[in-house]
């Protein structure tokens, strides 16, 4: 035993030292208080099978895309009609059946094995992701009835394909969004392969939806605009004029094919959403495949606003004064005279709101800097992905601000809708990089209740073992009672760790408090800046003026791709900052 | 002392098992061997700091690109001209100037501090890519010399922008490429945050260039394409015309001017190769911030091919008749009458090219699927990146034979030229999937002569230590003398492990020699797929029926963006090709 001993492998993150052997088991155990080596990492054949399946599925879905995305580009901005929308649609149907039969396999067959999923992620596919999903996915529907109900108008003229790809559409938006709620969090351990396959063909599909949902929709608007003698595309909002689908000249037999069509393109938006949301949910069980992991950091911690006033009062107004502008903006926009007006009032406080929550995501990064809580250095893939999504999703309104940016400043008009229109792109800009470094910093500092996890370290000895839990004594501003586990994985296997609780009741230290305003604040901001949008405003299109810079069907385009990703964005960011305050 | 023990943490992966607590710890060792935990982990606050600069200088890139690409677009295809080339130009050159001095900055300020740069990545800027770059570098160089003499001439009308950006982005070519040749393998230690803004920086304008060079030679094709009354491409090749640069009817002043423009356009593609091969180069030091790495790996094995005998002959046969038919091409494919000849001729030889290489990828992923060597099973970032870069630059060529595809099919061509193009097409994309699995298995073995690295295991005990290296017997195919060291770290600092040299002479499994056969063979197969594209030749506007169907700016604009990433690809697949050759 003790020659045993001898040989044993004391990896020690501090090399050669002459501390005794002991002593420096015991500072290796500390250190894994504050850097575990990497909690998740599989063992090796484990990842190589996680490797090769990634690179298979990776290819298909590639594949999908590129192929569809040919189809796409050719149905419509070809100029001989040599590629139709039948093409296309043909195409869709066979990945959404493919894709539907696969998600019911996955249900019946693979989910009901024993120990095909054995791990869950928690934070994986969370409440406000599954319900935006289920929120979507239900005006997707009513989306799909009125395709159908206008494609069986049509249906004298236009091939059969319009009809059975709505159809196919239904079911594969009810098959999938009962899917994604209940295998959200899957962590697949078994036919990982057909799995991984099946995740991929997911993604591709609810992509190739988006990318068509939105070239039919640039298409469409592009349509519009074409049969108007002059002037801007919000004087058809009123929808005065019935428009061809495509142009095709195919005459409905019904009359409730006007009331279907216009419906059908009022909740294309929301069925973009749906695919955006579909698709990050797919990504994310995706990137769980084989993934082992023992989570179970429950935040525990209650949610009370009643100590928090400040941000909350001035967050509501910001939601009612925003309200009442959106609701002003809708009913004025479309008339030629108040148009001007409106949009100077919707452009004042756009400006006046990015700036307050500039200066409080700046005060928030600064407090951050004396905040002296450590920061979370377990690798946390879930965290990662949601940053990078986040991230990911910005890149849709910084499209946009650029270029009314440049359109602005190139075309040198100094009226002063223009003016406030330039301001208030910069602004975003300004805010949504403040915002991300705001959001980001807090997600990686350690709840402030939960003390760095204590190691309970256990040496067993032939049947005996005693238990000895070091607590590191770390400057820590905790002071609440407040019970938050954090698990701490040495590997994949399941380890003896404990935290202890500290029960202590005073009021919060000032920067405490001061971050939980802010959070709060920028949260309810954030909420108004994705309604605005969501529901129907488009100062992109009522002011004018990139429009006839970059021509219609290119600013048509770049709005249709960037404005999905910018409300995407804001709804992210209302999850985040919601995290940011109770973990604060 | 023997109280301590008993508190030690012995994290063991098997939980709680009635081993005894040596030989549980032994086993911990032994599990070492084959599954290392990350080993280039940095420290918490390290890992932090790096995850701040991203961050940081990844907004930065973000920002310069999407501002650039509203300018690039607007100036490219707006309808009305707002925008000019005037504001892109002086923009680039802004971006020039400010990396130019970056760079410079960092050789005489950064580079020379001690400490600075402790870690070299030697699996960073390998030969392929800096020689490359200098190569395309020089092409560049006289690029701009063109220009520089293009633009003198237009001086009375023209911008004086338009001779200074040139001027400018030849003294950024010569940095530049003196930079990454130096540097591109450091590892920056000090000073990280200037230096991440400064990378992302030259990445930004890298890209920045790349974009514009994209939209300026796509321009140019229309321009070309418009002023014919019809017919393809093709006929231009001769120059007997004079187009003026973007019809802006500026008359030269002096009569070499023709000869200018002609030279840089035909620079142009390399000009372009130049941007990404810079683009991949500043992300790998991008990436390699803060890296501490000590990574003695270097491939000590010489090449012989002298026991390569028949991969080597077929693929020079190969290569001979690539160099036959692509003289051929570019001698006859200016004619009407022999151009189908010279279409059939190409399409036949590459089809059946990509038929032996497809065939001879999928034997050797075969042959993978019997070996016995063990998965390289540390994780190594840079192989990962390249493996990345490898599948990226892949998706050029499957852009590019995705719309072929689809062209030809909803054109329901059945010409013999079409149905050659549509099975080359096909036999790309096949091609493309079995090479990049056949590569990236080949990246992730066991070099054949290194034995899976020994952990020597120290277990310090006040001043005494005692050693004892455990060699796990793992079936291998080991045969042939050759040291290769394979540094293993369980933790940033450095560990003592040691592997040791198998010493006996035989000849090759024939399983190895097949690898090799294969490998050299595919190598030089895609030597001659880079030569033709990069010197000039393309089918794609030559048969004309893929310009026809989506329109010639789109298809122009999509052949422009995928032909660098596929001829990138290709001299990318040569290097891992011979890596492979290598290892095997």
């Amino acid at each position: 035993m003790e020659g045993n001993q001898s040989n044993i492998a004391a990896a020690s993150p501090n090399g050669a030292s002459s501390v005794p052997a002991g002593q420096e088991l015991a500072m290796q155990t500390l250190s894994y208080s504050s850097q575990p080596p990497a909690p998740h990492t599989p063992s090796a054949p484990l990842q190589q099978s996680r490797n090769s399946i990634r690179l298979l599925s990776g290819i298909l879905a590639v594949n999908i895309l590129l192929l569809g995305s040919a189809l796409v580009c050719g149905a419509a901005f070809s100029k001989v009609k040599v590629l139709s929308d039948e093409e296309m649609h043909i195409y869709l149907t066979i990945l959404l059946i493919l894709t539907t039969a696969w998600m019911i396999f996955y249900m019946v067959h693979t989910a009901s094995r024993t120990q095909a999923v054995l791990y869950k992620d928690s934070h994986a596919g969370p409440i406000w992701l599954r319900g935006g999903l289920v929120l979507f996915g239900l005006a997707s529907l009513i989306m799909d009835v009125f395709k159908i109900g206008f494609s069986t108008g049509q249906l004298n003229c236009e091939s059969p394909v319009k009809v059975t790809f709505p159809l196919v559409q239904l079911v594969f938006v009810v098959v999938q969004t009962y899917f994604l709620w209940v295998h959200s969090k899957d962590c697949v351990q078994k036919e990982s392969n057909i799995t991984g396959c099946g995740l991929m063909l997911t993604l591709a599909t609810n992509l190739m939806l988006w990318m068509s949902a939105v070239a039919d929709e640039s298409l469409h608007q592009t349509g519009e605009e074409s049969l108007k003698p002059n002037g801007s595309f919000s004087h058809l909002r009123d929808g005065s004029m019935f428009f061809k689908a495509g142009g095709s000249g195919c005459e409905c037999t019904h009359s409730a094919c006007g009331i279907f069509e216009k419906g059908f393109y009022y909740l294309y938006p929301f069925n973009i959403e749906y695919s955006l949301f579909a698709s990050a949910m797919a990504y994310v069980m995706w990137k769980n495949i084989g993934r082992e992991i023992d989570d179970c950091s429950h935040h525990k911690i209650s949610f009370r606003a009643k100590e928090i006033v400040f941000g909350v009062i001035v967050g509501l107004l910001v939601v009612i004064a925003g309200l009442g502008v959106f609701i002003v903006y809708e009913v004025e926009v479309t008339g030629d005279a108040s148009k001007k007006r409106v949009l100077i009032m919707y452009y004042t406080f756009s400006i006046i709101v990015l700036i307050l929550m500039s200066l409080a995501s700046l005060a928030g990064s600064i407090i951050y800097r004396f905040d002296k809580r450590t920061l979370v250095s377990t690798k946390n893939p879930t965290r990662s992905l949601d940053v990078a999504l986040l991230l990911g999703a910005a890149l849709g309104q910084f499209l946009i601000s650029y270029f009314s940016i440049v359109a602005i400043v190139a075309e040198k008009n100094t009226g002063s809708i223009s003016m406030l229109n330039l301001t208030c792109s910069c602004l975003i800009i300004l805010q949504l990089c403040l915002q991300n470094v705001f959001i980001i910093e807090g997600l990686h500092k350690q709840p402030y209740h939960a003390e760095p996890p204590v190691v309970s370290v256990v040496f067993i000895n032939e049947g005996t073992s005693h238990s000895n839990p070091y607590s590191p004594s770390l400057k820590n501003d905790n002071d609440e009672p407040s019970p938050a586990e954090n698990s701490l994985e040495l590997s994949s296997h399941s380890h003896d760790f404990r935290s202890t609780t500290h029960s202590s009741s005073s009021h919060m230290s000032w920067k405490r408090r001061a971050l939980k305003e802010i959070s709060m604040f920028l949260l309810l901001c954030n909420v108004i800046f994705w309604i605005i949008p969501a529901f129907g405003a488009r100062p992109q299109f009522d002011n004018g003026l990139e429009e006839w810079v970059y021509g219609f069907s290119m600013w048509v385009a770049i709005v249709n791709i960037g404005l999905p990703f910018g409300i995407f964005y804001r709804m992210h960011s209302v999850a985040s900052l919601f995290e940011v305050y109770l973990t604060t």
